[in-house]
């Protein structure tokens, strides 16, 4: 055992703060710039589409040498691969807000929806999600498709309580959550950020239609209307 | 001028008339080829990914020499292009049978919807609708670009004229069109043929939801119920 007097202990901890201030600033140097690439690299796959796009290109809109990119991502398929788990981490914040949320579901589930539309076409590494999961190597691939999975279940449960509630159109609940991912997940494929309408308006807009599919005719009047 | 007696005409015409019949059986069979060609196609496509699919998977596929696939088709991207270009003249079809077609347009859109479907994961050479035409080369790309525009633009129509009658709920009729082509195109990204449901009832229920979320409470009761 050690014994410190109080002045070593308190000089020994002021060095390590100081030390630990700076690998932190260091770490969230690194993330940002990360977050930057990340940003960079969706809107090259969306220019240029995935199977043609480099790392040098990449590079260039990140404004980085390609030897300073390849010290954040090794390769293509590692910059999708967190473009997607980042979306996907976003995705299930938002179906944890829908879980606690009290009220009807339908209102829940709009909210839930207008944030999915969001996190596609608002937040711009999102868009990258339009790009199949299929490009990435097996293990990323797996990974991809299992958080995505567990996502999709968490949709599906809320729907399938709602409908055992009464307060959705009662349905095949795997089937109808598939549609009603499959019109919030289209925006991706079909957003251009030059239009003239805000991600946000566009979300709205989404949601309104996606819930009104599920909803049935009583919950509809308890859900926001446009 | 030339003159010729009856028998000589008839003779001719009977000649002709053999020959026509060669040609048409050859081409017919040449057709029945190609579309069988398109389907190995799509589910080699589907299998492997498009990126990682071959001419020769493909012909091993479609049990055919990799030269003979080469007879009927120059390269992977002309068959991603006929199958692609193929289902795009079937969903072009059922827009036409819905403008024919009377009653309310939620009930029009309901079928359209139902046929949208069943040509993406009905038809087999549908399901190659989920890769991006991004993977198209330039001239193959805008040629199915257009088409396919074409045939968003008719829908739209459909949508906004059912707002406008007050037969669907109003809004953006360009978004909701889109969020409504998504609810029907995402059943090529989800659909697998050794699932427990036919492709029929899958496009009933995708239906049933997808005008649902179009349909003001007025039209929703007009329209067929699941």
């Amino acid at each position: 055992m050690i014994f410190l007097d109080m002045r070593t202990v308190v000089h020994f901890s002021n060095i390590s703060s100081k030390k630990l201030g700076g690998v932190q600033r260091r770490a969230r140097r690194h993330a940002k710039t990360r977050l930057e690439i990340l940003r960079a690299a969706s809107s090259v796959f969306r220019k240029s589409g995935y199977a043609s796009s480099g790392m040098r290109e990449i590079a260039l809109a990140a404004d980085l040498s390609t030897g300073n990119l390849y010290r954040y991502f090794r390769s293509k398929d590692e910059i999708l691969y967190f473009c997607q788990d980042g979306t996907l981490d976003r995705l299930r914040s938002a179906l944890v807000t829908a879980r606690k949320a009290r009220g009807p579901l339908s209102a829940r589930l709009r909210d839930l929806a207008a944030a999915h539309v969001l996190c596609l076409i608002g937040e711009v590494e999102g868009s990258a999600a339009h790009i199949e999961e299929g490009e990435l190597p097996r293990a990323m691939r797996t990974a991809i498709l299992k958080k995505r999975d567990a996502y999709e279940r968490g949709v599906r449960a809320l729907v399938a309580s709602g409908m055992q509630r009464g307060e959705l159109r009662h349905g095949d609940a795997t089937i109808v959550t598939r549609a009603f991912l499959g019109a919030l997940n289209w925006s991706a494929h079909w957003f251009r950020p030059e239009g003239s309408q805000s991600p946000a308006e566009i979300a709205q807009v989404v949601a309104d239609y996606a819930v009104g599919g599920l909803a049935g005719d009583g919950a509809r009047s308890k859900g926001r209307q446009i």
